[in-house]
This record gives structure tokens, sequence and C-alpha cells, in this order.
């Protein structure tokens, strides 16, 4: 992409309102627009990182034998009843139709939908187990939003639902689900922040699991076992003031912010829809089911709370939009020349390119690059002569090196 | 994919309450779920066609040099009431916070989102042209949705917005979405029925531009001329009764569904916005706006309404959710050894397989073959020996082919 091409560009300054470090960065760096408070438009940039963390979850979802569904953010008032969380549910946006007086709720999750769906095709234990997933926005009326992406008003999840004839069938998915988790975590680059975090269960099971990723930012408190590397959160330390698998009583606590939730959801909302199978002697069961949510907006906030600098973001190279930033610096058009034929080369090797080709000023184009975070920098200048200045984002040091080097190191 | 491993089946009959014959077969074949009037689920396979018709608009939008957002589904009441349309848009959903009292609309377009946003970014002649789009969710308060996926309450439309410093430059632009548009419609199977039609262009054009598909099932009326392969619409032949091209009288009258349309906004929304910018000279003017819309779930619906025999769907290969539809039927376990090899075999070569492996008599095999709608169908059972019989939905003639004339075919 040529940066003079982009319709956004840097800005010096974050809203005013704004308090948190992911929204500014986010917002200063041309990622994100704010619309009003807890509600942000994706920029390009933006939206790059979005798909590239999207697709590794997806992956993920799909490697768990996850089929892709879309379902409405739209849905009817009865369900919520049938569930008994229309006048429970605390942050649902509820509205009515002018011409017909329906009642709607604007999707903050959906067990509601996704379980009278499956009653409509499950009836024997042979379609058992069964596992769906959609990635999609989903809306929720926050008293206060004020952590930038990690707490929004409009934000996209994605949601995996589970399916099974039994406990036991659920909690070897479960496990498998919990292990997936960890995975995206560390493929987005916030592995080793984040925590497997035991949680209330409420009335159905023990625990129920939060993913956790220590940030300042974070609007948790949770309690680290570092011999268990796993967590507690501020419920369950309340109940029994040590770590849950191993009894140590030596807790960490940190800051934290949840980027992810599993659980056991058994027949919570089976029960009410309907939802149940013949087994094999014809006797008819409930469905058990778990599930699995996931913040895509969060996780992205979360990644720039944990990777940036005083300079701006410092992008993990797996979801950073482009992995190289290209600095065309002033000159003769000779400059501009071999910038030209540089960034065509990487373009053909297939390397994902931001090229600044824009009039503007060395440090202007310093700074922008280091705002923007792309994990590689080059430099093409009078001083470079027919060589490129590479230099890594997390790193001060620069080297020089011509043409065929630069295709062998990116 | 292995059908028995998808949790959606096949249904005999669609709601009561659908009328329409797109959403009647979508159900009935599983690609989509109603969840109350106007509002569907997409379903594993819905959701695998409108990926294919996603990804052709957007590599045309990309071809015309769109940069892709996403921008929010929650929109402010200000925004709306800056534009005058806060109470004169006759279908938008407007709902209040409970903690805030902050007053939303649910996007059914967003001119008075994308307007706003680029005068953050655009101060000079520089900055422009520029072009920008999303594929995004929206949502319609419609007094009737009867049409299953032709008018829903929500669904998804690509938007595009250019921006331009004058109207000969739009102008341009425009002509080239047109093209664009032409080429989306042939891509995904509808180009033969789909006719740039001539409407009107409210105060500020004399036309804007509507693709109208011919289908019995459309809401609309158009009037073809068939020596410009044009047509215009009802609210035209009112005023001129005849083509705005050459004049003829002799105009076709047919049913149509709009499946796009585009306009030529000026400076309807850059004036409200003040989206402005300064010229050569220093003087400030309003940026020229075009705008560029495409319904997604109405492209699926008209593709069905255009596509279908008394059995079922005849998917245009290029949205097709799947090439193939292998069909094991019966017999002993040679046979499903032989299929399972064939189905591995297709998908090493990147083909794109349905496998209908379940247990299921040959009739009800044949009939979901059908209803499903694949573009080719293999048969393997005992009397295909160690051939597999090859037949194309829009053809009744079968063939025996052996397994190396087979990846040769496919």
């Amino acid at each position: 992409m040529r940066q003079n091409e982009l319709f956004v560009k840097t800005r010096r300054e974050a809203p005013k309102d704004e308090e948190s470090i992911n929204a500014q960065l986010l917002i200063r760096a041309g990622f994100v627009d704010k619309l009003m408070a807890g509600v942000y438009t994706f920029l390009p940039l933006g939206w790059r990182v979005f798909q590239k963390i999207e697709n590794i979850i997806r992956e993920e979802m799909e490697g768990l034998g996850g089929q892709e569904i879309l379902m409405p953010s739209l849905q009817p008032k009865l369900n919520w009843e049938k569930t008994g969380r229309w006048d429970n549910y605390d942050s649902l946006f509820k509205f009515t139709s002018f011409y017909t007086k329906t009642e709607y709720a604007m999707g903050p999750t959906h067990e509601e939908i996704i379980s009278p769906l499956l009653a409509k095709f499950v009836s024997s234990y042979k379609d058992l187990p069964k596992y769906v997933f959609q990635i999609q926005n989903k809306f929720r009326d926050e008293a206060r939003a004020k952590s930038g992406l990690l707490r929004g008003r409009e934000f996209f999840m994605k949601d995996l639902y589970s399916f099974h004839r039994d406990e036991a069938d659920m909690e070897k998915y479960y496990e498998k689900a919990k292990k997936s988790y960890l995975r995206i975590f560390n493929k987005v680059g916030i592995g080793k922040f984040t925590y497997l975090t035991y949680a209330s269960g409420g009335t159905f099971s023990k625990y129920s699991h939060e993913f956790q990723t220590i940030t300042p930012a974070g609007e948790d408190m949770i309690y680290i076992c570092d011999k268990c590397k796993i967590a507690i959160n501020k419920e369950i330390i309340n109940e029994q003031n040590s770590c849950p698998n191993c009894g140590n009583k030596n807790l960490r606590e940190k800051k934290a912010i949840e980027v992810g939730n599993i659980f056991k959801l058994k027949t919570k909302y089976s029960a009410p829809f309907d939802l149940k199978y013949k087994d094999e002697a014809g006797i008819e069961k409930e469905v058990i089911m778990g599930c699995y949510g996931m913040g895509l907006n969060r996780l992205m906030g979360a990644i720039v709370e944990i990777f940036h600098d005083e300079k701006g973001i410092v992008w993990p190279e797996s979801v950073a939009p482009y992995k190289v930033h290209l600095l065309s610096l002033g000159g003769k058009g000779n400059i501009k020349k071999f910038a030209d034929k540089i960034y065509k080369n990487l373009q053909k090797s297939g390397t994902e390119v931001l090229y600044d080709n824009r009039e503007a000023s060395i440090g202007e184009k310093f700074n922008d690059a280091d705002l923007i975070g792309l994990p590689h920098r080059l430099v093409v200048s009078e001083k470079t002569g027919n060589k490129i200045e590479v230099k890594k984002r997390v790193e001060e040091k620069t080297r020089l090196v011509n043409e065929k080097e630069l295709l062998k190191i990116i």
C-alpha cells in the first residue's frame, strides 16, 4: 500500500475524552476512529489487524471441528423471555418496531438463538456431538465505556457452542477448547501475559474459566499461582484464598483484562428450548452444552496495551497490518526510483509492505513509522546510497544491506 | 465436508409463513434458517455462498481503488439530525440507552458516518480523490418483510463511497463503478438478467442508476429498451415513457428486484458535515461525493429466484458452496472405501467437495443433491463398479468415467 493513497493520516492528538492507551494510540496511528463512547470504526490499517486476528481464531475454530455460521443481531423478545433474561440481562439494548410493534433485543450473546436452532436439527444421539461458531458484532448497553477497545457498546466476538450427549463428552471437548484458546493467545503474541483463570461456574459447575491478560489497563484483579501458571479471579479468592490446583497460598495480585471465557452451560439453555435427543434405548435426554467466547476488539486493545512504548505501537508480526514499512526519504529522483523498485520487488515476493512515499519531512516519517509500529522499517535515502537501512521496531540497531540480502532477511 | 458431520439437515417443509421461493428453497436445502420475519441465520452452506459473493464483490471494490473499513451499526442521533433524516428516514430503528439515555439509530446506511469521518482527514485537493468501502450488516424497520432474502430487516450490504474535488472527476469514477457492478453481476451468474436501470436522481442529479434483476419475485416494475439493453424504472416511465438513451417507446415491462444502486450525492452529505478541501488557490470547496450500494442477501436471494427448478436450487459455479456433490450409494464396504478414496483425492486436488456419506436411502440422497444444487454430482454405487457416474445439475445426461478422467473433468 502506498501511504499517500491511504485516506487516513496519523494524528497528533487523540480525542480529549479518550483515557485509554489502546484507543489513544490506535486513534493517533490511524487504526480506528471513535464515533462515540464505546463505538469505533475500523480504518484500513485497523481492519487489516482485525482480519489477521479473525483468521487466526477461525483457523483454530475449524481445527476444533467448528462449523461457521452467522446469526442475526436482531433477536426476538420471546427467546429472551424463555430464558428469563429479557428482564435480567443487565446490558440488553431493547427496542420496538415502529410499524409492527415487534420488540427486539440487539444480540449481546447468542445462546437464545443457537439453542432453538440446534433443536431443529438434533433428534438422535447420532446427531451429536456438534460444534458451531460465528464471528459477529455484538451490542451491550454498558453503563460506562471508558477503556477504549477493551469495553465497547458495539464489538466483535467469536462465539463457539458445543453440543454433547453427556457431560463426559463435553468435558473432553472443553479441555480441547482450553488448549486451542491458549494457542490463539500465543499466536497473536500475548500468550506470555495470558493466564487460564478460575472463575465462578454459577449454579451449574464448580468453575468456569476466563483467560486474563495482565495489563495495568485491566479492569479485573487476578491472583496468579506461579507454580501452576494459572490464576484465580476475585470471586474465587474471596471464597478460598488459595490455588485450586495445588493449594498454594502465595499468589501474586495483578490487574488483567478478560480476553476470553469458556463455560460449561450443561442444560441451562437446552432445557428452555427443548433441545433434546434420543439415546440408543429411545430415551429422551437434554443436550449438554458448552460455550466459548472471545472478544476480538478486546484482543486488539490488549495487544496494544502490552506492545507499545513512548513512541507508539509495537505490533507482533502475526497481527501487524503490514510486515514492512518502507520509507523513502527526500533527496533526488533516483532515491524515489530506487524505493519504487524495492517496493515492487517486495510486493512481488509476497511481502506485505506499507510504502511511505509521501512528501513529508524525515522526522515526520520516522515518527509515523514508530507510531504505526510495523515490525520492520526500511529506509532509502541519499545516505544509504544503493543500500537499504533495515531496523526492527523492537530494536535500536540498524544495518545496511543490499537488495539481495534484503529479500533474504524479510 | 462430510455431510454426516454437518449439523444442518435438509427439511421437507419451509415455515408456513414463508411465501417466497428463495427463502423456501434456501431453508429446505439448509442454507439459511428463519429466526423471524425478515431476519435469517446463515447456516454453514449458506455462509459459504455468502463468502463467495462477498469475495467477488471485494475483489471488484479493490479493483476500483476502494479501501476497506468497517463502520459501526450503532449510530448517534446527532449525525442523523444534521442531515434531517432522524425524523424523515422511514425505516430507521431508534432506541435509547437505559443507562446513559443516549439515543441511537441502527445503521440502515452510512452517509451520516462516512462523511464526518472523511472530514477528519481531507483538507486539501491533494487528499482527493478517495474511495472507501465496507461490507456490513444493516438494519431497516420494514413495514412488511415478505420476500425472503430480497427484503430483510437485517441484511448485509456493500457500500462504497467516493470523494472528489469536482463533478467531472466524480462522473468518471461513476462510469467505472457502473462497469464494475455489471462485472459483479456477470461473475455471480445473473448478468444476463440484470439491467442498468435509470431512476430518479432526486434533487441533485437528473438520473441515478439501479441495477435490476428480472424475476417474477421482483417487487419493482422496470421497462426494458432492447435496443440499448438498459431499463428505466416506474418513476421515470411516468415522466417520459421512452428510453432516455435512444427515445425508443417500445419498452418491455418486467418485474424485477433491485440488486444495487448508485447515486451522485454531490454535496448532499458533505455540506452538513463540513467536508471541504482547499484547492490550489487556497479556496475552500465542498467535496463531491458518490455512493454505490449493493445488497448481499438480496443477491443471494435473486440468484436462487433465477436458478432453480422444481427439484431445488441450481447454483452457478462461482457462488456454489461446493463445486462437487459426491454421493456414496449403499452397497458393501468397498463402495464406501472407493468413495472415501475419491473424496480424499478430490480434496487433495483442491476441489471443493460435499461428500454425502450418510446412511440414507438412494432416493433421499438424489433428492437432497438436487435440492442443494451443487454444479456437479458424482455417484459411486454397486452399479458404477470402479467407475464414477458424473452428472451436471443443469443437465439430465450422465456419463461413467474412471478416476483419472474424473480429475481431468472437475
